[in-house]
């Protein structure tokens, strides 16, 4: 109390600088906290940008969550928009600042620095892209909002990111002929290919035309040219096609920053400096697996803010490697993921086990349940879970709750069978889809039933047998397969005594009971995960992605 | 696969029995499976029966999920309606059944017996309670809802448990004038009283008049008598008072059963006969804290049904501790919770730490933001979770999952506020209720904010102060409070520093900034818990009623 009161400076003034500034006056009610904020505002809700151009968020103003003022009154933060650090001095501990509004340059000593600069759009080398409009800030919202207002109909959003698509959505709700552009092959790459096919056709349902798989090559104010040579009309162009820690004013400190960008920083939030911490975007964080990470997500921002606040007041404090756990509304639909997809584990040269389901979000005798889309990635010998994806209806959010929960928390594939979850028919079934996957996973691990992958199917020598009913069958099937309801298969079962098969159900389940009968009666028996469903998805994905395996 | 093959039979086909029945069935296609089911219904979804009531669930036929010839094709299983099992010969490993179509006497050998035969409504020795109509099997419910049909407009529901709960929210949709009467002092006993209220309040905005606190002594075909001599009149007595589980046969075959009721089993679910098992309803658990439990819910009969069958076809099983997970919808409002309540807790002679919290279901700025009021119990020294109870609006349920999974992982307190919930915000904060929980029990463990609970305040010697602004003042406020708004009290603290101050504010959120602050300006101040909010709720509660403490 009698000490000299600590000189606490913050660089950036939205979701980690913030959460630091707060949570540290909290603490310490003699510290002197300085936050130096770039734009014009802090503190505001930039998540929540892209529902201000539907309206869905009529007013702008509940986008602003405080203000310096607000700020000062309740908090007794010396808040200062407008305010860019230029440079840092190690040394002398101390900022160079420069007041934009008057151009006065000054130096601002510290005794601790936190750097939560965020990150800045990326603005690819190509021309015409200065007349396309970014959106991480509230003046790029205003811009971008009366832009929609004034000019025609065509809009294109490149990028189909979890932002682009929130941008595209927002767009086409507004009334807008909207052109969805993404380089990959693929919308939303955080999600594996089958998934994401879903998520494009919700797209395409709603009007949004999607073109993946094509860069582009130029921008002008009636048109994007794609890099084929496409020409789309486009009287406005909003660009999504990701962001770039902010790291330079640490790189020019002499800070450790990593090859491809971002701060590096130890587990208490420090980077090579000790008196220097940071967080959100700027920063890079390990991820599930422990591997160094950047993870632009708001959680983890608002998490290390607070966790440097606890550092400074001299609590412990450790951020460990943590799974991402990112999600987007697209229209009707809800897409999510946490941790690793199959992809991105392929690329550490693992080779996962696979489990996809088509649960219904509650028991099926209760109204309005709609199909939840899940995907489980993990290791088939030990049941290490390495992520999981989930599109679909209410109620996915929840499941990619609990599964990030689970995976944060070190359970196995297998423990999700043992999760007591809630039970009651307006919100689940007996059995909910996070325990469905953990049976499945259990008996993929166990190997009571060997399974084959929507993308094993083409170029099997085995018979392919769709145990569903006819009805099913005649709706549409496996080209070559012949139907042999589940029901009918003891009867029937010398028909297929002769060759190994692949059975296939709906959505996998009754075709696990169906290799299961046959194996038992002596027949080598797959069974295709994730059944017609996948499969369905799965031959929608384009034939130029890399398909797993 | 040479061997002579198993034969197994089980006693009940609902949940638990039907669940072991096909697991087991896809595990070994030579097993003999006979499966003995007293009542007229097998694999029915008796967790859907109050819906049809109301026709929320128009189609009754769609609460039959098998028959007996649906699970013979399917399956292969010999299921026998109406058979009723009358005794148990350990010894020479057999059954006595009663055929009661027949009325014919057999007997059946078994290598493995599974008793699943559920649990059977208190029928309290009471005047007229033949009259009245329980609610477990279908014909339960075509009588039941044939009797609304008829008779006049009077409905009566005694017991204000979950099932309780559910019949008399579907009798109100089917346009009944319903009373809901409970011997205990609060509707739903799983939840502690200060949440209960919000329930309470939700049926009586909604038609409902409720009566706690005071039994039925009897019941005639025109009114239900209460035991303080009020007569109700009631066309129509629907009984839920609860269950006690059927464990007559077991006890008669001289299986281990506890004192209260219950077949005793072992952590693979064997009985104190290793070739009997128990499974669902009739089977005592064990909770969170590892002590034998009785837990009527669905999730465990399915699961144990499972394990069961794994055990006997030779897999390693282990049934641990659970926290109890139940969840209602009650009109608009979810009231679900996991573990133990405070009540609970205390019982068992420990002094729990409490957190209450108010937040929205997702951001503020987004429309559709419903409140939900969460309590989070647990251990102010280690952090060890004893359970959580949740009562709101969409996103209630997520909650009490992600707390069901944490609390089943083993997390402490703390660690909630680490998890890597999704967040965008139609579906959550940046940071979640859930983290928030996590972040609130901190500053309780760490002694930061002292806290004080709503039961607290009667009686505190302490100066209270509302640190909310004039107008959330003016609209009602704690008797006796003074109104010093958070942003004013460095400017007023003159007039705070010379007693024990008690500052609230709305939720309990601008309380701890408050609390922080005078904290470290030398007041002695603490915060209440849960904010006016809870106040509020709690004085609702009915007096008669214990306080905790």
């Amino acid at each position: 109390m009698n000490h000299v009161p600590l000189n606490i400076v913050i660089v950036g003034g939205v979701a980690g600088g913030m959460s630091a500034a707060t949570r540290l006056r909290r603490l310490d009610e003699h510290a002197r906290i300085t936050v130096l904020e770039r734009g014009e505002h802090v503190s505001f809700a930039n998540c929540g940008l892209p529902y201000h151009l539907s309206d869905a968020i009529p007013d702008r103003e509940r986008l602003l969550l405080h203000t310096p003022e607000s700020l000062a009154a309740r908090f007794r933060l010396d808040v200062r928009t407008r305010h860019e650090v230029t440079a840092i001095d190690r040394e002398a501990r101390r900022v160079t600042v420069t007041d934009q509004r008057s151009g006065q340059v000054h130096v601002l000593p510290y005794d601790k620095l936190i750097l939560s600069p965020g990150a800045a759009p990326i603005l690819p080398p190509l021309p015409g892209v200065p007349l396309a409009f970014p959106l991480r800030t509230l003046p790029d919202l205003d811009r971008l909002k009366a832009a929609a207002k004034t000019r025609g109909p065509n809009a294109v959003v490149i990028g189909a990111g979890f932002i682009g698509l929130e941008v595209a959505e927002n767009l086409r709700e507004a009334g807008k002929a909207v052109t969805l552009v993404e380089a990959a092959p693929q919308v939303l790459p955080p999600l594996d290919p089958e998934l994401a096919v879903l998520v494009q056709r919700e797209l395409e349902r709603h009007g949004v035309t999607v073109i993946s798989g094509v860069g582009f090559s130029a921008i002008t104010e009636q048109s994007v040219t794609l890099a084929d040579g496409r020409v789309l009309p486009a009287d406005l162009v909003a660009l999504a096609v990701g962001v770039r820690p902010e790291d330079t004013l640490a790189r020019q400190a002499g800070l450790d920053v990593a090859g491809r960008g971002g701060i590096l920083v130890n587990g208490q939030l420090q980077t090579s400096d000790p008196d220097i911490y940071a967080v959100g975007d700027a920063a890079l964080v390990r991820d599930a697996l422990g591997n160094v990470a950047f993870v632009p997500l708001a959680w983890g921002a608002n998490r290390q803010g607070r966790l440097v606040a606890d550092h400074i007041a001299g609590r412990d404090v450790s951020f460990g490697g943590h799974p991402a756990t990112a999600i987007a509304k697209v229209f009707g639909l809800t897409a999510a993921s946490t941790g690793l997809n199959e992809r991105q584990v392929r690329a550490l040269g693992l080779t996962p086990a696979v489990v996809h389901t088509h649960p219904g979000s509650h028991a099926g005798y209760y109204p309005g349940a709609e199909p939840i889309h899940l995907k489980l990635v993990f290791d088939a010998r030990t049941g290490r879970i390495y992520g999981a994806q989930a599109v679909g209806g209410q109620g996915t959010d929840k499941r990619i709750d609990v599964l990030a929960t689970a995976l944060h928390a070190g359970l196995s594939a297998e423990d999700l069978a043992d999760l007591p979850l809630a039970y009651a028919p307006p919100y689940s079934s007996a059995k909910d889809p996070v325990n469905m996957l953990g049976y499945v996973a259990q008996n993929v691990m166990d190997g009571l039933t060997r399974t084959r992958q929507w993308h094993e199917v083409a170029g099997t020598h085995r018979l392919v047998v769709d145990v569903r009913e006819p009805a099913e069958y005649a709706r549409g099937s496996i080209p070559g397969a012949v139907n042999v309801p589940l029901n009918d298969l003891r009867s029937r079962l010398d028909e297929l005594r002769e060759q190994p098969v692949l059975v296939y159900c709906q959505v996998g389940q009754r075709g696990h009971a169906a290799a299961r009968l046959l194996t038992e009666l002596g027949v080598d028996a797959v069974n295709l995960d994730g059944g017609f469903l996948t499969w369905q998805a799965g031959r929608a994905v384009p034939t130029r992605l890399p398909v797993p395996g």
